[in-house]
């Protein structure tokens, strides 16, 4: 039995398209208003507060978000897990509920984010990726695509791929991976990103960008342009936000991945 | 240029959670309904109706259904799929049309027909399935129900698998193949059923007494007890619409498969 102060981790997979983004808000559905709801129900009406590793935007998608908030509970912790399976809602899943160390910060404990872009290249559009991917048919040029790509990895300043509501100051991040996987006997292809953080909108400018260079708007050394320049301007459009998925955030060895966490199909 | 009465298919694929399934009705929203609406539009207001090759379930969804009608139209073939894919719903998808001889019937001249049914075997429920499968996460005693799988082919009356609302008077049917197979790495679990037919409900029932038999609660004998004596009353209940595909329909060769059609992933 658990009693006094606990911290807890929960790795969360969530279908976004009914939410307006993670992060709170007054008068929408948020992933973290619906977590902080429950378990503040669960709390017996003490005020419960979440961190969550990244924040991720309205329509988006999880498969790995990783939360932690600390609470007073007499609950065994799988009884904990399976309060929450319970309790919250079809499109906000638990994959893993468990206590860790009273300091644990989900956002500045991570070593780095994956987030994947799903694109669907059937002509007409799988009536089962409609909320999860980017109905993309057109061309996509696979070798300029993959020099684009080349260009990427870097400590860079990514300041001309963030979003206009980007308000951090430091806008050096390292990109330690950036690739295309092809799986044509689902006519689908992803884009993976793993960096030690990502700006606002970051993903979805460098999608919008990277298929400008698949259909030969622009050429792959625009990548170096953007990057030299800082101008947004340059850069494609912003993709939008339903093919996006924080696919998992990396902690040390110590903290500990999901592991025994439910897997699930994105 | 495409000019007299021309015979068409079309192989779709669909997401049945927002329909009242395939077969039309009035003031409800069906796949056919919707086809032959846009169809009729498409001829300039004269009534088209449309043949398809199995009637589903309202929520069950369809990877590979086949559909025929005959129309005038002064299109190129190419144009047609495109004005289709142009105006159907996101939810009922072409992946391919083509003209066929006249006296097509996709129900009469298919060979048999192929029905999966989807389980997601986590313990919180993929919130990506939640429309696309049934949430199953109890007990599947594997060895049992490859036995009760076993059982299942053979042409026979299959009366005791059969909904209530089945008002065929012939229940035999050959079904060719029963099997299960498992994603562990997606939590996923599929039952595929071949059968040169099928009763109403039937792939639900047999579902849903495969579960029963799963868990615990029937023996494999069971499958011989409801074929032999016909008595719904004794098979399990019907698992519901939403884990349902009809994933694909086999026609001789000289009609063919869908072949170079969009493939999706279901």
């Amino acid at each position: 039995l658990t009693s006094g102060t606990t911290r807890y981790r929960v790795d969360l997979a969530y279908d976004g398209t009914d939410f307006s983004g993670w992060q709170i808000q007054p008068d929408a559905r948020t992933v973290q208003g619906t977590l902080e709801e429950v378990l503040t129900r669960l709390a017996g009406g003490t005020q419960i507060r979440v961190a969550g590793a990244g924040r991720t935007d309205a329509g988006a998608h999880a498969r790995g978000q990783v939360a932690a908030w600390s609470m007073e509970i007499a609950l065994e912790d799988g009884d904990l897990e399976h309060a929450l399976r319970r309790m919250l809602p079809e499109d906000v899943r638990p994959r893993s509920v468990r206590p860790v160390s009273a300091r644990f910060d989900p956002q500045r404990n991570a070593i780095s984010k994956t987030y994947r872009y799903r694109l669907d290249r059937s002509r007409a559009g799988s009536p089962f990726l409609a909320r999860y991917a980017l109905h993309h048919p057109h061309e996509l040029d696979r070798a300029a695509v993959v020099e684009a790509l080349r260009r990427l990895p870097g400590r860079r300043d990514w300041t001309g791929f963030a979003g206009a509501a980007c308000d951090v100051g430091d806008r050096v991040r390292n990109l330690v991976e950036a690739r295309m996987d092809e799986a044509p006997e689902e006519n689908v292809a992803w884009f993976t990103f793993t960096a030690d953080g990502f700006l606002n909108h970051m993903v979805r400018n460098l999608v919008g960008t990277l298929l400008e260079i698949g259909r030969g708007r622009f050429t792959p050394d625009r990548i170096d342009r953007v990057l030299s320049s800082g101008d947004r301007g340059l850069a494609g459009p912003t993709a939008p936000a339903k093919g996006l998925f924080l696919w998992q955030v990396e902690y040390p060895d110590e903290i500990g991945s999901a592991g025994d966490g439910d897997r699930f199909r994105a």
